[in-house]
C-alpha cells in the first residue's frame, strides 16, 4: 500500500454528532479483506425488520452483491447490513455469487435474520474473488460489537480510496415528532452515478413504507447522487439504500404508507438534504479534488438537454483541468456546450465564472477583467454557468477539478 | 510560453519523403498570431482549381472558419488553402466572421482566386478574437514562398500542443498510371472527433471529381478519424479535407467521375491508410501520451454497440491511467463495458491484453500470469480487446493513455 493521501482540502471542517436512532445499531472490524491496520468490514443491525428501499447501478456487469440485494428488495425488510471494502466482489462469475450466498448464510445464523433480509455490498478491487472466510471470520465480533453510536465507525470502514468519511445528519417533524435521518456513503473514483453513487446508506427512525421509501429515493436521487461526477466512469457496484427502523412511531409519530401524504414534505425535503449532502461531499472527496465545483445550465430547450449539457461540461477533461489550473478557460465551456449534441446557439450563449460574465452572445464579454475572473478561480468552490438563452429549462450538476493526483492514484491502485 | 514539450516517445523514428504533386505548392510564415520564434501560418495554392471535398466538426458551436469552409464547399473547388495556428478563431462571434472575410478578401487579391474558392482553418485558443491584420500582412510572403516540396514545413506550421508533425502518403494505380496521395494532421487535444480530426489536409494528383472525392471521405473517415479519441472532448475546429488536382492526367490517368468505378478501388485502399496512419499519428502525440493503445470489440450485438463499447473503453479515464500505470486492471475494462449501456452479459465475456486472455466466462482466467500481463503492459502499444461472446459486430478504436502531463499541458495552456 501507498503511504495514505493526504485528506483533501475540501473536506468539511467538522462532522455533524449523528443522532443515536432507536432500532439500528452498528460494529466495523478489520477483518483483513485486503488493506491491514484498519476496519474494513462494517455490519448494521435493526432490532426488527426495517422497512427498505434501495437503487442500484445501471452497469450492465454489475457485482454479485447488487445482484443479490436486488433479489431480496422486493420483499422489502432488511434485518442486517454488511459491507466489506477492499474487494468489489465484482466480475467474479459463480464464484462472487457463492461467497455472497456464503455471507448471507453465516450471517442468517450469527443473527437470526432470515436470508431474505440481509443486504450486501463490497467495494474495492474489481475481479479479484472475495474470500467469503475472512468476513465470516470477523462476524463474531460484528455481532458482539454492536453499538447505537456506531455509524460514523462505519462510515471509516466502507473508504477505499476516499480521505475522509461521509456523513449527513437532519432532523426533521414528522407530524408532530421530531425524527431524524442519517446518512453515510462513500465515493471517491469510478465516479458517475447512473442510478446511484458507489455506496451510500440512509437510516431513519420514522415509520415509513418500503415503497413510499422506494418512491423518495427513486425521486431523491435525481437532483443528488444522479447529477455528480467524478471521471465520467460509472461503476459496477453503485448502491444507494434507505432504511426506516420506524421507531419513532412509539414517540407518537404517524406511520406514513402513502408517498401523497402531505405529513410526508418535510421529510422528503430533509431526505433530500440528506442525500444531497453525501453526493457534495463524494464530489468533494473525488479523487484527487482540489476545487468543488457546481455547473449550472439555464436557458436550455428542454430539461434533459440542459441536463445532458452540464454533464458534457461537468465530464469535460479539458474544464476539469483548467480549473485545476485555476485558468478561468471558458473558450473550452463552450467547446463542452457544442460537443453535447444538444441545441444551442453559439450567438445567444452567455457564460459565466460565478458572476462574472466572461462570454455573450457569441463573444468576449467586452467588460469582462481577466483578473479578476484569474481571482475567482483561485477559490475552492467554482460555479460555472452557461446560460443558453433559447429556452427556460435547468440543470445543475457536480463536479471536481481533474488533477496529477488522479493520474497518480489510479495509475498505481492495485500496486 | 512554457519551454516546448518534449517529441512524444510515440512520434514516428523517420518521416516519410512526400513525393512532389504537381498543381500545389506550399509555404509558411511566421506571421506573430500568438506564438514566437515559429512559423504559425501555412497557405498551400493550387495552379489551377482543385476538386475538393471536407467534413467537418459536429460541434453545435462551430468556428468561423469551419462556418465559412462550409458555405464554399458545394462549389467544390479549391485555389487556395490558409492556415493558421495559436487562436481558433471560435466562438469570436461576428468578429470572427468578419476577420475571416477579411483574410479571404485580402487572399483573394493577392492570389487571384475567387472567394469560394479559398478554404480557412484555425486553431489554438478559443474565445480570443483573430487579428486578421497578422496573416493578412503575411501574405506576400506567402505567395513568394511557395515551393512544390513545402508541404512538410506546412505541417508543422499548423501544429499547437503536437510534439511532431504528422504526414503520410501512399503511391496507387489510377488506371495504369501511378499517382500519389500525401495527407497532414494536427491533433494533440480536444480530440473525440465526430466527423474529422481537428485539422488534416490530403493532397492528391489523381483526377477524380469532388462529389466522388465526397463520397470517399465521407466514408473513409468513419474507420479512421471517427474511431481515435485523446480526451472525449470534440473541438469546434475539426476539419478534414481532400483536395485533387487533377494534374496525373498529363500522365494519362483516368477522369474519375463516379464513385462506384472499379478503377477506384486501389485509390480508396490507399486513401484510407494515408487517413488512417494520420489518425493514429494524433492519437500517439495525444497531449502527454506514452502509450498507444488499440480497443477491440468483438462478439457484439451490432456494429453500433462495438462502437459505443470501444468508445466507452477507450474514453475511460480509469481504463486510461491503468495503461498509464502499466497496470493490467482489467477489472477497469469491465466497468467500462458494464456503463456504456449496451448489451452485455458478464458470464460471457473475455478480456485480454495482447493475446493474454486475463478473464474468462464471468471470471478472472484461471490460467492467467500476472507477471506475463505485467511485462505485457510496458510496451509502448497496447492492445486490449473485449469479445462480449453475444453476437458478431466488431469495432477497433484507438487512444493514448492519460498521464499526468496531459492534466499539466492543459492546466495551464493559457498561462
Amino acid at each position: 500500500m501507498a503511504a495514505p493521501a493526504p485528506v483533501s482540502p475540501l473536506a468539511p471542517k467538522k462532522y455533524p454528532t449523528l443522532p443515536i436512532l432507536v432500532g439500528v445499531r452498528f460494529a466495523s472490524v478489520a477483518a483483513g479483506v485486503r488493506y491491514s491496520g484498519r476496519t474494513d468490514v462494517m455490519m448494521a443491525l435493526f432490532d426488527q425488520p426495517a422497512e427498505v428501499a434501495g437503487v442500484f447501478t445501471r452497469s450492465k456487469c454489475p457485482s454479485a452483491p447488487v445482484d443479490w440485494c436486488r433479489v431480496q428488495l422486493p420483499h422489502g425488510k432488511a434485518r442486517a447490513l454488511v459491507v466489506n471494502s477492499g474487494n468489489a466482489n465484482a466480475f467474479t462469475g459463480h464464484k462472487g455469487m457463492e461467497a455472497v450466498e456464503a455471507v448471507a448464510e453465516a450471517v442468517s445464523k450469527a443473527t437470526g435474520a432470515a436470508k431474505n433480509e440481509i443486504f450486501m455490498a463490497s467495494t474495492g478491487v474489481i475481479g479479484e474473488p472475495l474470500e467469503a472466510s475472512r468476513i465470516n471470520n470477523a462476524l463474531g465480533a460484528l455481532v458482539d460489537g454492536q453499538k447505537p453510536d456506531g455509524m460514523m465507525d462505519a462510515a471509516r470502514a466502507i473508504m477505499t480510496t476516499d480521505t475522509f468519511p461521509k456523513v449527513a445528519t437532519q432532523w426533521v417533524k414528522l407530524g408532530d415528532v421530531d425524527v431524524a435521518i442519517n446518512g453515510m456513503a462513500k465515493g471517491a473514483g469510478m465516479i458517475a452515478p447512473d442510478m446511484a453513487t458507489m455506496l451510500s446508506y440512509v437510516f431513519t427512525d420514522a415509520p415509513i413504507a418500503a415503497p413510499v421509501l422506494q418512491a423518495l429515493l427513486d425521486k431523491g436521487v435525481q437532483k443528488t447522487f444522479n447529477c455528480i461526477t467524478v471521471d465520467s466512469d460509472t461503476s459496477t457496484s453503485d448502491t444507494l439504500m434507505l432504511f426506516a427502523t420506524g421507531s419513532a412511531r412509539d414517540r407518537g409519530a404517524p406511520v406514513i404508507s402513502d408517498v401523497n401524504d402531505p405529513l410526508l414534505v418535510p421529510f422528503r425535503t430533509a431526505l433530500n438534504k440528506v442525500l444531497l449532502s453525501l453526493a457534495h461531499q463524494v464530489v468533494s472527496d473525488g479523487e484527487g479534488a482540489r476545487k468543488f465545483i457546481e455547473i449550472n445550465v439555464e436557458g436550455a430547450a428542454s430539461r434533459k438537454a440542459a441536463k445532458r449539457i452540464a454533464m458534457s461540461i461537468a465530464n469535460s477533461p479539458l474544464v476539469k483541468t483548467a480549473c485545476a489550473g485555476e485558468d478561468a478557460n471558458w473558450g473550452r465551456v463552450v467547446m463542452a456546450v457544442g460537443k453535447a449534441g444538444e441545441k444551442a446557439e453559439r450567438d445567444k450563449l452567455d457564460v459565466y465564472f460565478g458572476d462574472i460574465r466572461v462570454a455573450h452572445a457569441g463573444l468576449r464579454d467586452p467588460d469582462y477583467s481577466e483578473d479578476a475572473a484569474s481571482a475567482y478561480m483561485k477559490k475552492p468552490k467554482i460555479v460555472i454557468t452557461a446560460d443558453l438563452n433559447i429556452g427556460s429549462s435547468k440543470a445543475r450538476v457536480w463536479t471536481c477539478d481533474l488533477t496529477k493526483e488522479y493520474v497518480a492514484i489510479n495509475g498505481d491502485y492495485r500496486s
